[in-house]
């Protein structure tokens, strides 16, 4: 990495599988690798404090571009200080640059070889989202890592249509590249190709001749099956340098998380544990537990024992009452004990690598979650 | 106080006016007074952790009997520990009756000598609330202090309607106290009587003669002034006996707290600071602030310099944007805000009975204030 204060180690692979343990530094601190990031859309990870968040043993953090250049934009971020300052946050953050939310969430979007050109979800107003555009506000933030423009197409789609859209990207990475001007920012790239590996391929080397200091995985958890996920990180991830970490961008499940870092992937950001949280989803070491369910109502047992979230202080029946009332307290709790969940599942999984047995740890989840996890919502 | 763990210690009065200082032991803990319950509704203070309502500062809990009994229902609290347990509070409690909520939220309510029928505000479903089962309730919730059934009548109204209500939450508190088995939980009694002195009057002598270990006033903040409810504790408050704390039920506004301290009250519940706080209404000793207004779109000032909560680590823009985003933080950060605010307040007025310049801490914050807590929701 050609910037100060930031470096990539790694410090072991599995010695049966892909898996890596390894420490990425930057200025704000150093993040164990793989590291699963919490989302903070619009400057708050839904439901919790910032004490919350640090308690659930998450490092470094999420935040949208798009969301917070809408809402409340970034010149008043930057005024109040900056992203850190402006949610409490004194670690690393990772910011987004938009090119997913241009795909999910704006209406009306047009792309061109300038820009992406929408109308905001909140009041219908025109955007205008370019590449230069998207590095300017991502600095306004003051994130350490930025994340370049990509363009983000549906799945299923056409050969023409993606290799349009990995063209486009590797042609936007660059123009990123060339305007970027903090020194105390990197600037990840994004592989994209759908669900071509010939694309996939062709999008990485583009990448790597850029030099990245991170190669991020984007347009998957997008319609397509796991299968058909994993498939694509079994083509993308070998044509990645292996000093510089990988990131998996909104994905996914716990069972997602153990298949990608299997095959080499560093680093994920999901709203799965948030989300679901919200609706009343547990994730467990066996499987999901729906709380709204009349079988808790006088269950005293936490959660999952030993573990050390708030939510877990309480009974399962307390939780389950929490979410029949219509309380606050059930979507907060549950939000904070399924980031607190992902961050074991992220410990045990360096553990396992640092121990070479990542094989072994993964069946050992998978059997707990006996499949259970794929009920979750994306 | 007749059961063991149960004590209250006057320490002293204010030279000039009659604030007081004292204790209330319980086998829980001890409440210092003057004391703010935050309220527990339906087994949690709204927004907040249970970590989270310990570190405003409260020493003691309100939970409602009558939204415990629709849900989850006292069964289940008793069989998953009692409520200490269900909410994970190992502080004193006080569940109130229901009397209050029979009058304000129930549908169809019908009072006769016997009991209150009435249909339940969430599914119409037919309920009835006795003297007897207002106990039973009580005692199967486990709370350290439980309160009589009084019988509360909307104000304005007359002399014989106010009156009959006296008579029977006199009669309604003897029968209380005859089923009342628990020994490690006290009741206390509830003086009614309108905006009529002598009904209040005669309503604490009846009361005074059953020797309750302390003295609650109710059936205030039901659609009166300010003076009203201030007059109304001139003529209660002398009628009833020194060695006993006094505790006005669901009142107020922070210069509510001060006039009803400075009339001898030592204790209060309110859904005030919690229920403004989700409406991004912030209280301050400044006077209130509304965190939507645009003023505070780019304010790095905290809410209030020196205040330990953690809203106050952020800045007002921040705030701001949390509601105008809707985000649940928004709601989260000012209900501990407020409630830290109501704690700091308390904890101001016993520091200032201790050093006899309770007059002089009372005019300080009213004209902080400038009389803008006024525009605060009840």
């Amino acid at each position: 990495m050609k910037r100060d204060g930031f470096s990539f180690a790694l410090k072991h692979v599995d010695a049966a599988t892909g898996a890596r343990r390894s420490v990425f530094q930057t200025p704000r601190g150093a993040v164990e690798l793989p590291a699963f990031m919490p989302v903070g859309t619009v400057g708050t990870v839904k439901g919790l404090t910032i004490d919350a968040v640090r308690a659930t043993g998450a490092q470094m953090i999420l935040g949208n571009t798009y969301h917070l250049a809408l809402r409340p934009g970034e010149e008043i971020v930057r005024d109040l200080g900056g992203l850190h300052r402006f949610m409490g946050w004194d670690g690393p953050i990772l910011t987004d640059s938009g090119g997913f939310q241009v795909f999910s969430l704006a209406q009306m979007t047009k792309v061109t070889e300038d820009r992406a050109t929408f109308r905001s979800h909140i009041d219908g107003s025109l955007v205008e989202l370019s590449p230069e555009r998207a590095v300017a506000i991502q600095e306004a933030l003051g994130s350490d890592v930025a994340m370049v423009l990509d363009h983000v197409v549906g799945l299923p789609n056409t050969f023409e249509v993606l290799a349009d859209a990995v063209a486009r990207t590797t042609r936007w990475a660059e123009r990123s590249l060339r305007v970027a001007k903090r020194a105390d920012q990197v600037l990840f790239g994004i592989v994209q190709g759908g669900l071509f590996p010939e694309l996939r391929v062709e999008s990485a080397r583009q990448l790597v001749e850029l030099d990245f200091p991170c190669y991020a995985v984007g347009g998957l958890s997008v319609g397509e099956s796991p299968a058909e996920m994993y498939a694509m990180l079994d083509v993308t991830v070998p044509a990645l340098p292996a000093d510089r970490p990988r990131y998996l961008m909104g994905v996914g499940t716990p069972r997602d998380l153990l298949e990608a870092i299997r095959r080499g992937i560093d680093l994920f950001d999901c709203v799965m544990p948030t989300r679901n949280g919200r609706n009343a989803l547990a994730f467990t070491d066996e499987g999901t537990r729906r709380m709204r369910n009349l079988k808790y109502a006088c269950d005293a047992a936490p959660l999952e024992e030993n573990c050390p979230c708030p939510a877990c202080r309480h009974s399962r029946g307390y939780i389950r009452h929490l979410f029949m009332a219509g309380e606050m307290l059930g979507p907060i709790l549950l939000s904070a004990h399924n980031l607190t969940y992902y961050q074991r599942l992220v410990a045990g999984a360096r553990a396992a690598i640092e121990a070479d047995r990542f094989g072994s740890f993964y069946q050992e989840r998978l059997s707990g979650w006996q499949g259970k996890e794929q009920a979750a919502e994306g």
